[in-house]
């Protein structure tokens, strides 16, 4: 029966939170800030103690490797990211982290070699929190982005990504992207499907679609007195009306449809003046291409009804569509397998976040284990995943590694 | 027949706003800024020149006086404020300083003497978009606010009213606040009741009352993946569906009732993020008082049960209550005879925007003359009123001055 070892999977989750811990048991821990740098020492130190042999990559992802039988199979990767968005939970991100290396301490224990290397890896910046776009490490591995372009991505402050990889010390000078025989990785659910089912385990069958489309509602600034109401063309009304029907066309296409609207300004902004202008972000998800498609125009057409009916003028500019993906077939079944064979129940669902595995899906067999989270609750310091569920998730992740490893697949 | 000169208007009308004027023709003159200060120094040219005695008080207002017959009788005042909202119009306070003026020199052509003092004023900071409150030097001048506190009011980049005042050379000597027979002030009306009426003058009954409230939206920030709509507990949905209803309330509530939302906020932000918390300022308006109380309390009825359904938390945080006030009926019968013996139309509306005559008409009889503005439009590059209604209204000042300052009362 394989088992990890469950007090040292948590001591080590301990000993790396406390860098960028907040007061109420949070984590803040923004990209390539100091306490990240720190995370990622430990992080070294580790790996380089357990003899695995580390690497950094032009964009600063770190990764250790257990080396195998093989001289010439591709690694097969496992880990996640340690960084998180401001006042955020310690699980997101880091249990798919430290769970990897548990995995790897493991095999040691064990004695167990495999025929392919295991490569444990934590990709910069896939919060986005500090750095746009979100998962733009292992974006570049994956040849979604350029690595120039990564570089010099800049934060609120116009620090550059590549000047704050040099100060920390992470501008490693390999070049990322390299044959993978496949990806695993084990992140906690922020969503509430697993806890309400009482299932430890979550075979990710995918990543659903995202759609983002900037929305500009074009009125007539006036002042807040003197104008009769009925002549005004009050842009912040219009939006308003369209966040509702947003939010109803979400809930009308449940339970696979998300419809939000999170990001919106209003340029005027004075108790007295009523807005002239108004802009949002509406953010769509679907777990079906042609679902995601329909949304958006079952949204352009309500929102467009809105706009005439009230004299406003409307405009949409898409700032990027992710298309759903499947992660592989085989690699589900290897962690379903595993999962009941360890004795844990688990079920099938979707991913309705962007994560590094849907970026490695594209040149890669890639899948992901998700864990329960709390209420659903994520990015926030009440944040909470049982360390039975997470030291589950690392013994299926361990399972499925050895049976992977060893069936001389990819 | 009282004339006025209508091209000598007009050109200081042309001087004045080249003081901050913009390229689209309109007028960019915030309080204590360089424009300002030469607009400021350009009128007080006038004045010396034309022989009125100038001064300048603690809050930078600047006086300037034409003797009366008698020495003890306080001065009739007449005037409003050159400052402007960014990029605004050249009409809104502009046309009643220079209207003032036009008739002060009009006195002067005609050699009439009146009994009391006409005096002349520019009030600083009406508009209030530099610093915090607007028409915060005639609530000086009225004992609404202490001299220190205005002093100390700061703009967005941290800078002292009273540091400003000083670097333009207005930090002038004078106590602000002394007895008035009366106060009469020429203002665009930035709503469309007189040109629809085609009707050139407007006598202003009063000020509606003006009540501002913070509503604070309480929900739970959230993945806007991964938790299911249901349960979301979206702050800016329920923002949007108070908005909704704040709006109906104010139109079923017509002709009288002013309900905007100009001014909010979602702290979170980010188009991944289902907001937790959203802040927006509610703004009422009516005439009456006890229709105002009726309107707040109906519209925290209906947030209160649209927070309920939506199982958010709100609250309420009165930011200021202005009660409704009229205006001096002694002047407004005056004005009104005053149109009518020189054959323009007028009709009676009350004042939706705040302006210094309703602080001064705490301390003394105060009124106020509207002129038509195109479309309504105000606070905005595009505002325009025609030169043939400010003269109007300038002829309709000097007529009621006249008859005021002799009639002896006070």
């Amino acid at each position: 029966m394989l088992k990890i070892n469950l007090n040292r999977l948590a001591k080590a989750l301990d000993d790396i939170s406390s860098f960028g811990a907040t007061a109420r048991g949070g984590l803040h821990r923004l990209a390539l800030t100091d306490v990240d740098r720190d995370a990622r020492q430990c992080l070294i130190g580790w790996c380089r103690e357990s003899g695995f042999k580390v690497t950094v990559d032009q964009v600063g992802s770190i990764f250790a490797t257990r080396a195998g039988r093989s001289a010439e199979a591709p690694p097969l990767m496992i880990g996640s990211h340690l960084d998180s968005q401001p006042y955020a939970g310690r699980y997101d991100g880091t249990v798919g982290v430290v769970a990897a290396y548990e995995v790897m301490r493991t095999l040691d224990d064990l004695g167990i070699e495999t025929n392919m290397p295991i490569q444990l890896v934590n990709w910069t910046n896939e919060e986005g929190a500090r750095f746009r776009p979100p998962l733009i490490a292992s974006g570049v591995f994956a040849g979604v982005y350029d690595l120039d372009f990564a570089l010099s991505c800049v934060d609120d402050a116009g620090i550059s990504f590549g000047a704050e990889l040099k100060r920390i010390g992470f501008a490693g000078t390999v070049r990322p992207g390299w044959p993978l025989s496949g990806y695993i990785e084990i992140h906690i659910e922020q969503g509430s499907t697993l806890e309400r089912n009482r299932c430890p385990i979550g075979v990710v069958t995918g990543v659903v679609g995202i759609r983002d489309l900037i929305v500009r509602v074009t009125g007539e600034d006036a002042h807040a007195g003197p104008l009769e109401m009925h002549r005004r063309r009050d842009a912040l009304v219009g939006a308003a009306a369209m966040i509702l029907e947003a939010n109803k066309v979400g809930l009308d296409r449940a339970p696979e449809a998300r419809v939000t609207v999170g990001k919106m300004s209003v340029p005027s902004n004075s108790h007295s003046v009523v807005p002239g202008l108004t802009e949002f972000v509406l953010d769509i998800r679907h777990p079906r291409a042609e679902e995601l498609d329909a949304l958006e125009k079952a949204l352009r057409v309500s929102f467009e009804r809105i706009a005439c009916e009230r004299q406003l003028e409307i405009d949409f500019r898409e700032m990027w569509t992710y298309p759903p993906i499947e992660f592989d077939e085989k690699l589900r079944i290897l962690i379903d397998n595993s999962a009941t064979r360890l004795g844990y129940r688990s079920m099938h669902l979707p991913s309705r976040a962007g994560h590094d595995a849907w970026n490695i899906a594209r040149i890669a067999p890639a899948a992901m284990i998700f864990i329960p989270c709390r209420n659903g609750i994520s990015h926030n310091e009440a944040e909470h995943a049982e360390l039975d569920d997470i030291a589950a998730s690392a013994e299926v992740l361990l399972s499925a590694v050895i049976d992977y490893s060893n069936s001389g697949a990819n």
